[in-house]
């Protein structure tokens, strides 16, 4: 379906946002399901927030993408908070139902259903997490909404260090989960932790861009076997904690590419009510068979 | 080329925006040349207008076409204003250099460029135009701005003659053309004006929608054979003005098609400095020969 007077614009509102693989994977959604939408990533300068927000109201968008610089700066300018986001206390997905404005993270529900397309479940499990930034608040918390038992959230002593013991907080405040927060330096407490649970999941981004060569778990013997082990980083697909996890036999090592398709799958749905064609998406988008 | 992180944003900003065939156009012309821009026509609510010319900034926007009812209400909002739009009082392309916001009026530019398209000169002329509104006003200034000699306006005795008489005014204190306004009840000095002038132009939209039945001029003996009649409309491709000019064995007949096309190719340098593929776009658009 070419673009018409009626084709309707969705956005990712970010700084910079031309890396956004984004773009490709709606559009070819929308033009495989003959929907007369399109996907666009604009820059938006810090200060033009708002501007960018009044824009979605003007040009009566279905709704937006939010990324860095502006997934906490959002939510002011929004009408309403979903409850996950509100725990969250960030936004990626904003849908706009006549001018009233809902902030959504689907984030956590990427992180949840990718596990589940690869058969593991949460409820019930005990679950280590290293890192509670952008990628790794939502995962906390959608974890915790979704059944986990146990969360051990490990963060290093930096700025963001308030932000993780919120979260443990939170949880504990607002859902049956039970967490509790380790700083990161105690190299021991973390070994143990991830003996005893079912799940690692390492939400740091090390292991991409120059951190590269840089995994926090360099010993396989950490692992075991009948366990999960979870990167967030997508690219490259295959990173040196998972080649750790590998070696040490893990039955269950998965990247962030499941985790991007799912937030961009629960996105999709928000904002048009449509299922994705995820496993056309998969081929020819991010080239799985 | 396909929508990717850095695809441009060009809109139509108009109220309705649907019925629009821009995106059709402008579009095609994009993919044709592999230009990674694309068109779409958001539909603004009349309050909405200053927020959408924020966003023109704040998305980083080339530019946008301004359509009813904004053409004029816009001018306060931009920097700078082309002379000819200063003239005409309107504006329907606004181009965006660096946050900065130029208006232009491309229509006077497409409709003489049609004539050339069909190996009419102004230049020395005589043209007799009825009605002076939202097309003839940058009929009228643009013909004289492009070396009219005469021109007799025609308008209806309704809210609209006060512009018609300000163009007349603006012509003749600006430029080297001669302008005298008419009311157009007085049929005998019409049919006069037509008779000695080398071109005929309404800009009344009479012979479209409802009115589709309507022209102004239905004796054939009002034209002569060496004359060329022109009529703003564009759908139904021959109007009944057309028929009685073609019934004259008037030598051209053109309808508005043309002066869509060409406005949209000056719209389409100002924004992108690129020229648009007018062949491709008149077989694959069009549907022309």
């Amino acid at each position: 379906m070419e673009i018409d007077g009626h084709t309707k614009l969705i956005a990712l509102i970010a700084h910079p946002a031309g890396h956004s693989q984004s773009p490709a994977m709606y559009n070819f959604a929308f033009e495989h399901e003959h929907m007369n939408d399109r996907f666009l990533a604009l820059d938006v300068e810090p200060e033009g927030l708002p501007q960018a927000i009044a824009a979605v109201r003007t040009f009566k968008m279905p709704g937006v993408s939010v990324s860095m610089p502006f997934k906490q700066q959002v939510i002011p300018l929004l009408d309403h908070l979903d409850d996950a986001a509100k725990m969250i206390g960030a936004v990626n997905t904003v849908v706009n139902h006549d001018g009233v404005l809902t902030g959504y993270t689907t984030d956590g529900i990427g992180f949840v259903n990718a596990l589940k397309d690869n058969g593991v479940a949460l409820a019930g499990q005990t679950m280590t997490l290293a890192g509670v930034g952008g990628a790794g608040t939502p995962i906390a918390i959608q974890s915790a909404l979704s059944g986990l038992k146990t969360l051990n959230v490990f963060n290093i002593n930096d700025s963001s260090v308030t932000n993780a013991k919120r979260v443990v907080q939170v949880i504990n405040d607002q859902t049956d989960c039970h967490a509790t927060f380790y700083p990161l330096e105690d190299r021991e407490q973390f070994r143990q932790a991830i003996a005893a649970s079912n799940l690692y999941t390492d939400a740091t981004g090390l292991g991409m861009g120059k951190l590269v060569d840089k995994t926090l778990v360099d010993d396989p013997t950490w692992f075991h076997p009948d366990m999960t082990v979870f990167d967030t980083v997508y690219a490259p697909a295959e990173t040196k904690l998972m080649r750790v996890a590998k070696q040490a036999q893990v039955a269950h090592v998965i990247n962030g590419q499941g985790m991007l398709l799912n937030q961009g799958v629960a996105a999709f749905k928000l904002w048009t009510g449509h299922e994705m064609p995820v496993a056309a998406v998969r081929h020819e988008i991010f080239k799985e068979d």
